[in-house]
């Protein structure tokens, strides 16, 4: 069985390779044009789905390996990663490599630390690499069951992207430079999963004092052109650094 | 050396019961009478403040670690632990026990946990070990320096407990079962580290639809009696769970 000598043989490798005890897992949303996705895995030879991970090198930081992990699954470069949580429960993945031998490096009781990141899916160059699972885009209605626990994992890395909308600004790079007030409001509505009153919005938005409304409308359409704004970068980045406006 | 074979007969026993690589920092914020504290220990022969912490045994859930060692550190009981971040820098304990063996425990590298929570000090009994060094509280503005990388673990939670007013309610357990609105801006203003306008935090308050304002007032005092309130227990339940009225 090829996958199974494979798995074994990387698993000397890793002992002599990774920290014990302590792995990776990413949570990568992706956002364009209106849609939400997230990067996942497809186990070889099991129907569920992955989170791209990995481990710790001994001689290596935390956040490092991280990066060098998202970069060896799907080729993608300069995101960058947010903590989130530590995922140590004891079942947390039992019962997945069963039919190995108990020294095998994957079946010991790994604690996983989750990073997530929101970006733009549309500039991330996904290279398939020959040893690992591809990775790909999957929007987050469709997504079918997941392995381990990587469902919980999941569903805590959407819950503090929700959460960030409070306190930190957020659009940047994942729209176009020039956007409309309603298109700023759809991205918010696809991160929170509900639809949110246009007025306040709105008031909300300017409260926050991040935009530009620029002297030109966006042109074409029946209707009366709408207003573009853009972010004002200096503001953007002081309130991704100090907090929002509304904030205490 | 007293000192150094305890901790060198521990260190085999250590080997034994936990995860490698793993560890656990506490961040314990005590709020009493318009006082933020924090519990340190004072490590033996070092003039260095330490976050009381431990390792994660073997066949232990993470978060249970958090709890056992708070208590076995403190005798501090029911205290409920936020996670905040994981901290696993190259360096972080560099140096710290460099007069030990390399096979010592304490000298291979860990990757911290950090947890935190927020307690009313005046109810938390400390109890004393007789091996651990005691914990004490010590006034946030009269903190010393900390030990390995613990000023970074103990930044990162209070700007987390920070973060947090923006979508969490405060307050309960924290403050007697009725207070005044201006004793529950002091609190705010305490845990931020900052004066509050007035007007607009009793707007704020009052739209996060957590209060029940009492039909009594405070007696006794040369100026008007003050309004007293009461936490919603119920709303301030759901807006812990599912954030504050204020938030998307």
């Amino acid at each position: 069985m090829e996958l199974k000598r494979i798995i074994e043989e990387k698993s000397q490798e890793s002992w002599e390779i990774y920290l014990p005890s302590i792995s990776i897992d990413c949570v990568v949303f992706g956002f364009h044009d209106g849609e939400l996705k997230v990067l996942v895995l497809r186990m070889k030879g099991k129907n569920l789905l992955g989170l791209p991970g990995g481990y710790v090198e001994k001689r290596e930081n935390l956040n490092e390996a991280a990066i060098r992990i998202l970069k060896s699954r799907t080729g993608a470069e300069n995101i960058y990663l947010n903590q989130f949580s530590t995922f140590g429960d004891l079942d947390r993945s039992e019962g997945f490599f069963e039919e190995y031998a108990d020294t095998l490096w994957n079946k010991q009781r790994f604690i996983s630390v989750g990073f997530y990141a929101l970006v733009d899916y549309s500039k991330v160059n996904l290279v398939i690499d020959t040893v690992f699972d591809p990775c790909e885009w999957v929007a987050i209605e469709d997504l079918t069951a997941f392995m381990m626990d990587h469902n919980i994992i999941f569903n805590k890395a959407l819950e503090t992207l929700r959460l960030q909308l409070n306190h930190k600004p957020i659009g940047h790079s994942l729209l176009p430079e020039k956007f409309t007030m309603p298109e700023l409001q759809k991205l918010y509505e696809i991160i929170l999963g509900k639809k949110l009153n246009r007025g306040n919005f709105y008031r909300k938005m300017l409260r926050y004092d991040i935009l530009e409304k620029l002297d030109e409308s966006r042109k074409g359409g029946a209707h009366k052109a709408p207003d573009l704004y853009k972010f004002d970068v200096e503001k953007y980045q002081l309130a991704l650094k100090n907090g929002l406006n509304e904030g205490w």
